[in-house]
């Protein structure tokens, strides 16, 4: 580790890469021959592989959850506020692994991987990935590396359904449950949101159908909406107000069309910056897995019934200012858990940024994961 | 009138336009040397036209607030709920006047308008256009009919700005003002939204720099963006849930990019809907009114000194399913009148659909609108 990069950082780190020669059944009714899994790993697995920790990732995440690729890197992993030494998921106690979603863009196979069938990358013929999938391939992963059952899977937003998937379909591989700022399901609200992001893609001149690859373009202009939509989801409004308020860029009123408002240049970087670095089919395949995904829907929208199989302990964690997904949406979560009898802690952080504040320090979400994996490092190291 | 049309319609009626030749200034310090005002009356002026109204329309309405243009149109105007024989806006009582605003695609002056100097339509050399123009051309239009004074100003969401904007700036020609689920500045939040939209638009490769007109192409996709975008903040997260839920169009999932949730089927409709009916330049300048409204601005943020010299007497409507100007946007407006010592009254109605309530019939919001308006009828007969 370079002495240039923080010391509560697990420093530098580098993707690795499971090639996976097993089908793989997708909701869809189609599969997969065979996929690539690349997954980020810090810290040591102890000799009984017992204190192994699964971190899943939200709509525009990957498997680089914390340290640096160089040490040039201007930015670390997309969750270094959370992992690392001495941090609530503590690489000198635990091992964390994090793979990137199947879909993806940046290494386990996606719409821009090569079809054997073909010889071309999948574009639009990748198959629609569902949450159910996810954690049936995080699974592999886990069989794979010869981790017997994860200490934890942990993570926020659509990374929080993955682990409430993983606690119903493999209760016997998870033991504790860390839901964060995620919903039991979208509301048609969130629906909306994604569908407008889609139909900005889709209808882009340059997407051409999903095979924008072929034609050495990509649909900036769709994904330039898709991201600046979402972030007006992932910033509070009061966020908003107290980082940009109605503050002017050039301090005073211009009429016309150029950025005016502080909050206008804000959105137009997100956009213009996302474009470069995320794929537009895995955007369309990422907004499809948060639709879907509502695991009541086959207990005929009861949720605690769909909770019945799960043996892991939970901690549900909410934001007061997040209202993509909205304290009353983790309440539905704890309610159902306890009407199925699960253990469960849930903590209500009070915050003013919004959704993105489960990749935040406030202090009162970081006491409370840190309180709650030191039980989780007793247990294990018992 | 038709025997067909509803009796409690204002029934046929036809739009007139009033042709301006004197300059108007406007805020950006260009001018037009002339211009139409396309406007529609309900109900005959009295005697010493005391008994009119000014009703100021929302970012996609125009002079076209009741009645039918034929037996055989399908809709009536956009306010039928609220204007007509014995409703809130009694054309019995009351001659009832709505222009179509400059800027605007209908009628009035507005981009796709000839422009003498160029001998071409306006495109994007319109000029911005801000609620205070607005109300000066209202106040030429005021003046060109003849009457002395409004009985009542009246208007919902940027409809309501103007209201706000001709109390301030007209105290002596105003009596009533009725601000609508309206707001006294866009939040940070409002603004985001419209920049997307206009984003959407002025990125569109048919925008042409807004001259589409000349290669007899419109930007369908970015204006439909924008209005899916509108509807989700027009719609509560609640009555969103009440109307579509998650619910499936065709009953099952189809793992696939066509509609599946009857959301998305509704947003696109509407989208597809607008781009048929509206105008692109106006949306954007219709954007960014909205978004330089804030008559406190020229106070240091001072809204009980914006007002100080309005003399009208306001009423002030708010709903509480209202997330795009919600009911403490309203009450803002409200206690700085307070401050200000105006007569204010205040009425917060109890709602579920969000901010296009002030275009429907909640029992409690027709009621208090018609006793207010009784209480100005007895006032203009007195």
């Amino acid at each position: 580790m370079s002495s240039q990069l923080p010391s509560d950082s697990v420093g530098l780190v580098k993707p690795q890469t499971l090639h996976i020669e097993e089908p793989l059944s997708l909701d869809c009714g189609k599969h997969l021959d065979s996929y690539d899994l690349v997954y980020e790993a810090y810290g040591q697995l102890n000799a009984n592989a017992s204190n192994a920790i699964l971190i899943c990732h939200a709509l525009s995440g990957d498997h680089h959850a914390a340290g640096y690729h160089s040490v040039d890197d201007a930015k670390p992993g997309w969750w270094e506020t959370a992992i690392g030494p001495g941090k609530p998921f503590d690489t000198n106690k635990f091992c964390v692994i994090c793979p990137a979603n199947l879909g993806g863009h940046k290494g386990s196979t996606g719409p821009g991987s090569n079809n054997p069938k073909t010889g071309k990358q999948y574009g639009p013929d990748f198959p629609i990935i569902t949450v159910r999938d996810w954690a049936r391939s995080q699974e592999v992963l886990r069989r794979k590396l010869g981790i017997p059952r994860w200490a934890v899977v942990a993570g926020g937003s659509l990374g929080g359904m993955q682990v409430m998937q993983w606690a119903i379909d493999y209760p016997d591989k998870i033991k504790h449950a860390l839901v964060i700022a995620a919903a039991p399901k979208l509301s048609a609200q969130n629906i909306a949101f994604n569908e407008i992001a889609r139909q900005a893609i889709i209808n882009d001149p340059d997407f051409h159908g999903g095979r924008y690859y072929d034609h050495s373009v990509v649909p900036r202009l769709g994904l330039m909406l898709a991201r600046m939509l979402g972030h007006i989801t992932y910033l509070s409004d009061e966020a908003m107000r107290a980082k940009f308020g109605r503050d002017l860029r050039a301090g005073r009123i211009n009429y016309g069309f150029d950025v005016e408002f502080q909050v206008e240049s804000y959105l137009r970087h997100q956009g213009a910056s996302f474009v470069d670095r995320f794929d537009a089919n895995t955007y369309l395949l990422m907004t499809k897995a948060l639709d879907y995904f509502d695991p009541a829907a086959e207990q005929d929208g009861n949720l605690a019934k769909a909770f019945a199989p799960a043996s892991a302990k939970f901690l549900v964690i909410s934001f007061t200012s997040d209202w993509r997904f909205s304290p009353p949406r983790s309440r539905e979560i704890v309610d159902a858990l306890v009407d199925a009898k699960k253990t469960v802690s849930y903590a209500e952080i009070e915050s003013d940024l919004g959704h993105d504040d489960f990749l935040m320090t406030l202090p009162h979400y970081v006491r409370t994961l840190s309180a709650y994996m030191s039980r989780v490092a007793a247990e294990v190291n018992k």
